[in-house]
């Protein structure tokens, strides 16, 4: 063993937790998969790395991907090993299923919750490793629309069982913007909507601006171009607004008709938790219909948590079938690191064990580990003290590490089992085959 | 979009599963999570990567160690940035518990579920990314035997619950040999060690043979060493046998006793899951107490699924403190992918969903959602089917997807909801907000 010591230290961008913040993040975890799970989602999970010509297939991120290299590799072997870990958890989605599409159902409606690796420079809520939560749904040829509103239900109703507050999801549908500006007969289409996608950050003015000295677009189109984009309503009533700014085309309408049923179908959700935002587009290359994107109201200059879309051809990188897709995506990390830094996640027990056996002396150690093992098998978690050391130092364990209940066996052949509920201070004899905590303690 | 197509591939030594199987494998993962944790174990998330000098600390695994390397890095870049890939979940334990020492309470308890990386060439049972268990306690200055048992009970309790038939753990001390070696005066102790570790694979003979031909030692040392390597017991009869030897020596006799301590607590687990075996010496370099190394009785040639061990002091490498440590390991991806290729993991449902709720038409989507949603509230896993399709093929998608219980909400004002068991074939009207399932469908 070496005698050097080394300084061990945090690595900028990986976040590690403390074991209490580490049990929310689990919390979290079993809280996202359960709510997945209850609209049928299967769950996949594939490995760390992909082949790196899948991962530049899309040809953007290429700066951003962390690639693998044996320490001891040959010069030649470095060259035909080419994997890179993961950027997202869409490209591997969309690799598994094309690799295994005999095999699966369709429409296949996943979820994926991994990690993901990038190489940026770290900042607040931006890591190099970190938890992304993923569902998808593809489909042969065809994808109904039903799946679109489905998706943003389902982050809702996990935005509220996290107990986030103040999480609005913005919904537009990429054909209201293209058909707009078509109608408009905007040249630089692209570079028009990608200024529009800016609102929320450069505002009104700053749009104006760009689109005016920045592409030479004359001041009545961008007008017209910063009319659309401030629609936001809570209903499909963007519709009716959209409609008295007299553009026509049939990509618009359809946008409109797609948006409006989604938006529909998300009446029965609590009041502006969903808005429909005309301003949206998103990552432009890839989708192509309904996009999505969940912002923290009380941190407007934070970015989004949410992201996700439709793609009209989701696996086009791997098979020659059409398979359009819909999906959106949690940034876990992004989040949680955030809500965490605000003081908003509030630490759970740093132990999962909820009773501690103490452990009275050498000669009783059977019957302690047989009191232990007994409320175990009833379902709790349970501790038998490490040694027979003095009552106040097994007492003192319980404390630092915040177990609620200590159990007594039996300290001689007269002796009987008692509990001690440490919160309220009262100590009972109980019966370690009947007792029942008043409450079942919380992790 | 590239036009290009890309094959898709598994990648080697990469495993990956089907939903049907990876359910099974969620379902063992939270198995084992839930023993680690009815034993008092904390969770840790420690970040994939490691610095590349505390993965090289102990020195002598770098030829198997991933380092990562950003895509578009610069030659100066590429050396600052020195990160691994960790190739088993120890060493980055030993870094997190000196890095966070003052924020932890000792005896310091964790569990530990990650994967891990060697860049080894891949093997049945070797891949280069898999799943490690770990539980691990680390204590300061001084940590009870206490623990060296109770890590032998949960491995034991945990294969039971996974239902892993035919596991045998094999455990003992490695001062039973270092004592016995050193009476015996044989000059190169730890040669001697490393051949009778191999008993199990090399034979009786075979062992001889390395011990006279190979080393050199005489043949009456050599068959007093196999004597002592021959000795395996199901519980503390290895004492009196090792006695019979003649050999004396103070740290054989610590050995005996703290191996006597182990096998006597473990008196309550089914004859023959474990046996003291004293040929194991394990991680000779790390281990200096008790070792464990768990097989597969039906794939002697298999190797070990279970390995552990104490150590005098654990992150000796990182912090300036005596820190001793017990720990075992569960090489998931090892055990799960074996009983996998021998036909003895039965694939799960492909999706968790219990009840498809039919869609009757577009007009009826309404109730037909809330139908979905009062089943989802009441704890069910839940489809609404995405189109108003024929009622054929909705059920036939139930079928493919093999969910159990197929809702057919009123098809008009007059209708009542209904509900069919597709196992049992039998369909009966039924109340979305009482029914109850006969029984909980399996995942």
């Amino acid at each position: 063993m070496s005698a050097k010591i080394l300084k061990p230290q945090a690595i900028s961008g990986f976040p590690e937790w403390l074991p209490e913040i580490r049990a929310v993040e689990q919390r979290w975890l079993d809280t996202i998969r359960s709510c997945f799970e209850s609209y049928g989602f299967t769950n996949i999970e594939t490995p760390s790395v992909e082949a790196l010509d899948a991962l530049l297939a899309k040809g953007e991120t290429d700066k951003e991907i962390y690639v693998l290299r044996r320490l001891q590799a040959d010069a030649e072997e470095d060259d035909s090993a080419r994997l890179g870990l993961h950027y997202d958890l869409t490209v591997p989605f969309a690799r598994y299923t094309a690799q295994h599409f005999n095999a699966l159902t369709f429409p296949f409606k996943r979820y994926q919750m991994q990690r993901a690796w990038r190489g940026e420079r770290p900042q607040e809520g931006r890591f190099r490793e970190f938890y992304q939560c993923d569902i998808d749904v593809i489909a042969v040829d065809t994808l109904p629309l039903h799946f679109d509103a489905e998706m943003a239900l389902i982050i809702a109703e996990l935005l509220q069982r996290l107990g986030v507050a103040g999480f609005q999801l913005h919904v537009s549908n990429r054909k209201i913007l293209a058909g707009y500006v078509r109608a408009l007969g905007v040249d630089d289409a692209v570079a028009a909507i990608r200024i529009l996608d800016k609102l929320d950050k450069l505002g009104s003015n700053g749009v104006s601006e760009a689109l005016v000295d920045g592409l030479g677009i004359d001041a009545a189109r961008a007008r017209q171009l910063l009319a659309l984009g401030e629609i936001k309503t809570k209903d499909a009533g963007f519709v009716d607004r959209v409609k008295q700014l007299g553009a026509v085309d049939p990509k618009l309408e359809e946008g409109l008709e797609e948006l409006a049923f989604v938006m529909d179908q998300l009446a029965g959700l609590p009041e502006g938790m969903v808005v429909a935002d005309l301003s949206i587009a998103r990552g432009f290359d890839y989708y192509t219909g309904t996009v999505y994107e969940g912002r923290l109201i009380d941190y407007p200059g934070f970015g989004s948590v949410v992201s996700g879309g439709r793609y009209d051809d989701l696996a086009g990188s791997f098979i020659a079938r059409k398979l359009p897709g819909v999906g959106i995506s949690l940034g876990l990390s992004r989040l949680f690191s955030k809500l965490l830094a605000e003081g908003l996640i509030a630490p759970a027990r740093p132990v999962p064990t909820e009773i501690l056996v103490v452990l009275p002396s050498e000669q009783r150690r059977a019957e302690a580990t047989e009191t232990a093992a007994t409320l175990r098998r009833r379902g709790y978690k349970v501790e038998l003290f490490h040694a027979a050391s003095k009552l106040k130092r097994q007492l003192a364990y319980a404390e630092k590490k915040r177990i609620p209940f200590v159990w007594f066996p039996p300290f001689d052949d007269e002796g009987a089992h008692e509990v001690k509920d440490m919160a309220a201070g009262i100590q009972e004899t109980a019966d370690p085959r009947t007792w029942n905590a008043t409450e079942k303690p919380v992790a």
